[in-house]
């Protein structure tokens, strides 16, 4: 009867790209489910925050173009540097919760390929066509796929979500939640084993 | 041969009080000495950065509130609650310098007295008297201590702190920088350990 963990991310995110390379393996150890929540972390930083995006914030941006690649090194995993200035996720994230309503494990794994096209691959993932092209790949029929990505239900069907994951707190990438807590950044990874080992705060 | 461990803190910041408990553990364990340099994080932040201070973003604010206790919790030392809303550590952050200009330890002493004063005894530390009077707990002269308060000396001794501490790219309270790797936040204080353990940031 253990409750799952929400992992919070956004495609554009190397972060969040980061996370998802870990968390299977943790899930896993602490016999967990991994619900995937795609979200769009520029509308809560600079819609709901009024901050600026990281990469347009002095000094911050100069940490991060450092912190990135050994980030990467640290948890043996590649990290390509795609120039996300101009893309945005906002397909993929819509795709994601189209394929999510009829075929959990397609959706995981549609995730998977988008965040690798990104982030291993190098790839902008911002045009309809790249995301029914890795959609295709995991069974779902692209052709549907696009004419859902042109409707109003499917726009509002992220709005819903996107309503949620504010009213939860979420705010950054990635974030996971899991028994109510929440924990922000890759960085955290530690704090959310030690919540799956103890269930509690206290030193160990 | 090994060059100390750069600790970047604000005296009203709680996440840097965290740190301090820590930090003299890990630098004994790696045989490195610690140079304290408190520094203005508003300034950072609001001036530089162009953001708006952690408590008063939306969303951010929630989770630090949630957060700040059970770091604490995780890292075993107590956590006071003061209303830093209008405090400021300006005095706290010039006394520093001006100690530390005269006798390393003793400024080293004033600013875990400093800390303790705020974040484990929950008082205000924004006066000077408030300042004054746990300087004297470790030797200085108070009144010699509270008229170089007052003077244009001091002042801009703190504030070309504050330009290195700038240009050396510090924007969080706490900062680490060792062997020129900078690290932000409590939270990294297992990639800390790991360059000082690895001096790499290959997975061990």
């Amino acid at each position: 009867m253990k409750t799952d963990i929400d992992f919070y991310f956004d495609f554009i995110s190397p972060y969040g790209y980061l996370a998802s390379t870990q968390l299977e393996r943790i899930a896993i150890a602490h016999q967990r489910r991994i619900e995937w929540r795609p979200f769009l972390v520029g509308v809560t930083v600079m819609k709901i925050m009024g901050l600026k995006p990281m990469m347009q914030t002095p000094l911050k941006s100069d940490y991060v173009r450092l912190d990135k690649p050994r980030m990467a090194s640290l948890l043996g995993v590649p990290l390509a540097s795609p120039d996300v200035s101009r893309s945005n996720s906002v397909a993929a994230a819509r795709a994601f919760y189209w394929i999510r309503d009829r075929d959990a494990d397609a959706a995981m794994a549609f995730a998977k390929r988008m965040l690798h096209r990104a982030w291993v691959e190098g790839r902008d993932i911002t045009p309809p066509e790249a995301v029914a092209e890795e959609a295709s790949f995991v069974g779902i029929d692209a052709a549907q796929l696009r004419q859902a990505l042109a409707s109003q239900s499917l726009k509002d069907r992220l709005q819903r979500e996107m309503d949620a994951t504010i009213a939860r707190g979420v705010f950054g990438s990635p974030f996971f939640i899991v028994d109510e807590q929440p924990i922000w950044g890759v960085d955290r990874l530690w704090m959310l084993e030690h919540w799956l080992r103890n269930g509690h705060w206290r030193r160990e």
